[in-house]
């Protein structure tokens, strides 16, 4: 049996990780035999003959020794695209812990891998070490997946438990997480919830047919959230995640068409959300990750590391591993990348509209008679209705209150009318927040 | 492309349930061919021609128009046995939920399985719903083990749980567990521990390359546990569970084959634990089950419903998913039943010393001046140190009273012979449980 042939482009945390592993003997027959990075007289704690290394990784593309391109360059774009067109292109196959290379040119490489009659795998590019990848395509492979509940992005989720267990504040907090390296310099991509609509994008391709596209996912980021949130969530038994959602839109009646999972009636959404402790994600802290999958006949929960070179080594070895035997197989028909066809998966609709769900709403009230009158017949007028009000006094002597309401069941759409009309009116001050409770 | 063509022996809720949802086209290309069961003319809310059916299951071991055997019959023995063998020596695939057979027989099934060039699948035999024989298998493929840690009998989970919420006894909860359905008239095989011995031996073997069998785990069932001891669990911030777990023993250091991973020093104890609430474990209620599994990169926990009919449905239709795969992929080489060679799998050895733990011990304690004393000279003379102690008032005008003694770590040789040393004095009263602290 011929070993499978490895090329690694990137290696870095990461890329060093798989190397040592594999290196180790961790996947049966299997052989590095390239190597791409920029500085390659690094020493990384390993040894490779220097006719292995090059600094252009879009050569490993072209070499007839690999059969396996691992792509750990990362970035949307530039060399990481390029190379894995390429790589496709020459009947390589791809593994990858890219998430934001698939959740903008997902179709297109797919497109291509099924052309080309190759394998395109990216385990690591949700969730890290967590093998959700597998467990939805082929553990829940015959399941009607009604929803996803995601933990995506562990920096996010380190920055909320320190503000729920420390009752500081959301920049502060950020500092203390870019401190101890959890957060980047420029933290957009996490604290905005970037990241974990990318990720969102690939459980929904896969869960929904829907074609992945970050663009689809409404998403809102953690800076809103404010250390009285967190009193107020505790007061509910209650704690404040950034969740990532997916559906079905269940549409009227009328269209049970919308149950088959590829009618596009997918909403994504990633958002701080108000989640009760009867919830097993809020039990979630610091930078862990968990995803849940709701199906017609199990409800599943995973669990683990999001990051980190080792956990993302495991989850590139495993697609390594998988790959090794699929060769053994035979390998004359490949899996999709996408769980289906491409030809089979569908456009999914920015949706305004989501899921309908209880609201969490935070005002500033003014501090005079009648102000709450007012603001409780605006919701009425908007069709939003009050499960439970708590009031606090004013604080550090200011002229306002903070007043949180939990919703029945309404449209966000209802919620945001109701915000605006409110936010018209004179008794509200600014600093308004509201999140969904899940 | 051919359909897999599939025959199903045992149509009771779970192979009812995959009947339906392979005729409602859970699984592309796969065709049901043959059916058995005992009672052919029942109305299971399908229809299939009736020449289809069979009264005897070993029929379908001969069936040219049978790809895959999906074994639902259950028991290690008897006519399943017999139907594996028989399907397995004519090149047949199989697809089981049968724990106690593999448990019992799996080495020899693994070995037919090689010699036929067979895929033997089996994720429903462990943990129902949840996908964990794939992630061990194939998402942790690269890790090293080094333990485990399960909550793989519901039944008993559900039962500890309602002692735990409602204070109620041992032999009243079970009254209830029967009466909803949760525990079976004779209860042995789920409140002794030997199902989730069954089950833990299989992930074992996968985990560490050790021939499965029930018999190398040491195995203590849940019915010494008290009202009592829910009330001193809660106060150290802990519960009880029943936990399975399987790790590598390490030997001394001048002996490093041990972590090989097939060395057999693997200790696999299923037992009633002391779970503190800091672990993810302690928050499973219910007839949920939950695995944990530790290795060298990550550390994963995966849980959702160990048993109910769609649930083992759902696990079953991924095995057939995977065949349906490997079928189109080529099928030159199959994977093997427990992750490498049944030549590679080592004996693992009966041990009676497990891993060291910290220990619950709760003595009834003679209310008498000295008692304490005793005891605790007791324990000092076998080595075994007091990290905290709890005495309770005589209950009842009893004159004895409960003490419990949480211990540092140690061995369970220790403990034992302690108690041994214990119950020869004349201050302790019968009624001792003793658990470890995890």
């Amino acid at each position: 049996m011929d070993s499978l042939k490895i090329g690694i482009a990137g290696v870095g945390t990461v890329g060093t990780c798989v190397v040592v592993k594999l290196l180790g003997g961790a996947v049966k027959d299997t052989t590095i035999t390239r190597l791409a990075a920029r500085d390659i007289n690094k020493d990384r704690g390993f040894k490779m003959p220097e006719s292995q290394w090059t600094q252009n990784a879009l050569d490993l593309a072209d070499e007839d020794d690999v059969d396996v391109l691992v792509e750990l360059i990362g970035g949307a774009d530039g060399t990481a695209l390029d190379l894995v067109r390429a790589a496709l292109a020459n009947k390589k196959h791809i593994v990858t812990a890219n998430k934001a290379l698939l959740a903008k040119h997902g179709v297109e490489l797919a497109e291509l891998a099924e052309k080309n009659n190759c394998i395109l795998k990216y385990e690591a590019a949700v969730a890290g070490g967590i093998p959700v990848i597998k467990a939805l395509s082929e553990g829940l492979a015959a399941n009607n997946i009604f929803r996803i509940n995601g933990i995506l992005n562990g920096t996010c989720n380190f920055i909320l438990t320190e503000m729920e267990t420390k009752g500081a504040g959301y920049e502060e907090t950020l500092s203390i997480a870019q401190e101890l390296g959890y957060a980047e310099d420029d933290p957009t991509f996490d604290v905005e919830g970037i990241d974990a609509a990318q990720k969102l994008s690939l459980l929904s391709a896969i869960a929904f047919g829907q074609k992945p596209n970050e663009n689809d996912v409404l998403t809102r980021g953690i800076s809103d959230v404010a250390a009285i949130d967190f009193e107020f969530a505790k007061g509910f038994e209650a704690v404040i995640r950034l969740i990532a959602r997916a559906e079905k839109k269940i549409k009227s009646e009328s269209s049970s068409a919308s149950i088959s999972g590829t009618s596009g009636e997918v909403v994504q959404v990633v958002e701080p959300c108000l989640v009760r402790k009867t919830s097993v994600l809020s039990g979630i802290s610091g930078v862990t990750n968990a995803v849940q999958f709701e199906t017609d006949m199990v409800d599943v929960i995973l669990q683990g590391p999001g990051a980190g070179g080792e956990a993302t080594a495991s989850a590139v070895l495993a697609d390594i591993a998988d790959l090794s035997q699929f060769m053994k197989s035979g390998m004359r028909v490949t899996p999709h990348v996408f769980g289906r066809s491409v030809s089979e998966l569908v456009a999914s609709q920015s949706e305004t509209e989501v899921m309908p769900s209880q609201w969490y709403i935070r005002l500033n009230l003014k501090d005079a008679p009648g102000s709450m009158a007012k603001v409780t017949s605006i919701l009425a007028e908007h069709d939003v209705s009050i499960e439970e009000a708590v009031q606090r006094g004013p604080q550090n002597g200011e002229d306002h209150r903070p007043v949180v309401f939990i919703t029945h069941k309404c449209e966000k759409s209802a919620i945001k009318n109701a915000l605006v009309a409110l936010e018209a009116i004179d008794v509200i001050a600014k600093d308004v927040n509201y999140m969904p409770v899940i």
